[in-house]
């Protein structure tokens, strides 16, 4: 078996993209020399998703448009309350199931997290015989809910 | 490391179909011979979905109505308006990230889309001592949003 | 190729419970001696979910305020009406798509099947160098959505 890694970065200009990286995954797949095997895109950041459909500007203001109108960027999050006798952004400690946390407070991206896991924050691509073997239409994207800073996607490659 | 990898053909009567693909999924790992491994079930294309849940009609209806009140079918997409200076149904390329796509207009389907992104367009199943490692009242499950047209599923089994 | 199966057992007190299961899942990695591989971690039951995101007690309420709203826990599914002529619960086979189902009638987690498929009841864990590659704020969590009944979840690593 044989493996391979790639990191993608991130730093979007506008807190939502939506970004076609097809073109990075098959370069990743040609590094590793795999034949035969899987593909895991898989976002490294809680407020970011990854998906498959259509490089078409309509369909992806269509997504945009159903996330936000499913889970709405907005100020009543609960998520948005921690720590918030604090009084402004801060590191904190969440004693949370077993495991200490240290996690910012003053957060606006409630609907950020929502969006991730409505969309999914992965996909495997399948691999036959050397190439990505995917529909007429799928192309992978990288979806920014809370972009303006750096954030990674990761790219593993497994097969034969 | 084994692969094996088999192509599912469907041509669904209606519009929106949900079929349950589970035998056939068993079939590709009988196939593959592989005793230890996963079975990735993909649609090839970006208005269908696949799910593993319950193989019960009210529930399947349950889950088409969710779907179709979260997403619904309409005119109303920006999808749509994909190349509609035109006036009808024809091929277009669009440059997008950096990759050209050509593209049918006069589409219908956003609500296909959709409803792919939100049931998500895969599963992996595991595979341990030669059998499906599935949870009692699991069952795989094809979901056409956007049928009547030839469409394809990907199974991949990659294991030892 | 080497693989390692684990399955972890729940029996939550409340109807709907979010479980956080990163050190579990790193537990089962560390009992396989995968190097590089992936993990993935799936819901056995149809009613569960598994997800990535943040150990927040703010974001999981947020969370399950969404799933609640899009998918309410009500009276006013069609699963529920399964043999609803018999007027209370009990087994009834089903036949549905050539497998013929063994189905509890009485249901009323209808529910519990739609947040199981918008929540997506399983992910996949990249393994780098011996440790799960996840960004800083990824953590694995079980979604309960019809507990108090045991329920199980499977771990499978792959890799070499």
């Amino acid at each position: 078996m044989k493996s391979h890694v790639k990191y993608l970065w991130f730093n979007t200009q506008d807190r939502r993209e939506y970004i076609n990286i097809t073109r990075e995954v098959q370069e990743a797949l040609e590094e590793s020399g795999i034949q035969e095997g899987m593909i895991l895109v898989s976002a490294m950041h809680i407020t970011a998703g990854i998906y498959v459909n259509d490089a078409e500007s309509g369909i992806i203001e269509d997504i945009d448009d159903m996330l936000d109108r499913l889970a709405p960027f907005g100020p009543d999050y609960h998520h948005h309350r921690t720590g918030e006798d604090n009084g402004d952004a801060h590191l904190k400690s969440i004693l949370c199931h077993h495991q200490v946390i240290v996690h910012r407070t003053g957060e606006d991206n409630g609907d950020a997290h929502l969006k991730s896991i409505l969309c999914h924050h992965q996909v495997i691509v399948p691999v036959t015989e050397g190439d990505m073997d995917l529909g007429p239409w799928q192309q992978i994207y990288y979806a920014e809910f809370d972009g303006r800073r750096r954030k990674r996607v990761i790219i593993k490659v497994l097969g034969e």
